[in-house]
């Protein structure tokens, strides 16, 4: 089978353990924050501000009619790094098979039929994941929330990814129609479902 | 894990011959048409009969207001069968475990916590698939039909699927919070999966 292997994401739902693991299992290289790392070196914007705006669709200003847009005149930092976030994702799938997460993969490498997978969770779990493992920004702010304003942020945070996801590929994100397999992480632990998942790769 | 395993499938996605291949791989007893067969021995209805009202939410009669409404001076089969078809499946998975195919299973059995799989393909892939296996009723009529009448037939059998399923249990079918593993069968054999989901259950 073909080994290109794509990972959608909700926020906490231990997309990234799982996709890690997977990756391990087959022997292949892993594209995540690596991404971000690479965009930083070819554009020399931060990693923070990247990190920002990687999976953010661009917020569009108002245009304001006087000859030029506001929008003409703002350094478009926002389409180049999504014009080079696709060319490494692209670089990648072309060097060698490879597991990508996030960052709309399935859509940007279609024509190379990848595996698509979408890991996702129950509010619950996802709350419960992220008190538990606090690795990166957002995480690391949920041990000071309660559980209603960690539940609101987790929502928005996928809000936005689904809005990225939309907005770049015209399609619906989590929509089982646009995935190979769709697996729920609520009950079982993501390492766990990558030893199956390997069975169904190799 | 636990072993009793729901199936939800789209008609046409190869659902039955996973399931089939997963009870034999988990060597698990396998209800599908088995449930017809013991609900026909119980209610001395047919088998045909039975087929066509158990996956099908009841139509309720315009009410008539003479006092008593049609619906009332009726047999209502459509009741008892789906009355039966409950006792059977929670029969079956207090017996041991075992793989269940439709009917709701899932939400029926949801005290129990079982394994909640569904499977689904693209229409295309379903057409290919019906005209390839004759096994059933609905699919052996698919040699007659062409491309358009193919499709039509299989989303209105998907259809009503969907509308017994949220009759009876009030959650939306196919969606994916409702599984624990949803598997688009358009590219991959159903028994190859099968194979990779025993490692994840076992």
């Amino acid at each position: 089978m073909n080994k290109i292997i794509t990972i959608g994401r909700e926020f906490g739902s231990g997309g990234r353990e799982f996709g890690r693991k997977l990756a391990e299992l087959l022997g292949l290289p892993y594209y995540d924050r690596e991404i971000i790392s690479e965009i930083a070196k070819r554009t020399s914007l931060s990693e923070k501000y990247i990190q920002n705006i990687a999976e953010h669709k661009p917020v569009i200003p108002f245009p304001i009619h006087t000859g030029r847009t506001f929008w003409a005149v703002v350094p478009d930092y926002g389409q180049s790094v999504q014009s080079e976030q696709h060319n490494i994702i692209r670089e990648a799938a072309s060097k060698s098979d490879c597991v990508i997460v996030g960052r709309g993969a399935d859509y940007i490498l279609r024509e190379l039929n990848p595996f698509r997978i979408f890991v996702y969770s129950s509010i619950e779990s996802k709350m419960k994941r992220c008190r538990e493992n606090q690795s990166n920004d957002y995480e690391q702010g949920s041990g000071a929330m309660n559980d209603k304003e960690l539940a609101k942020k987790i929502e928005q945070i996928n809000k936005s990814r689904a809005d990225y996801y939309e907005f770049y590929t015209g399609q619906k994100w989590g929509d089982k129609a646009n995935y190979d397999l769709c697996i729920n992480t609520s009950f079982i632990e993501p390492g766990k479902i990558a030893e199956a998942v390997k069975f169904l790769i190799i």
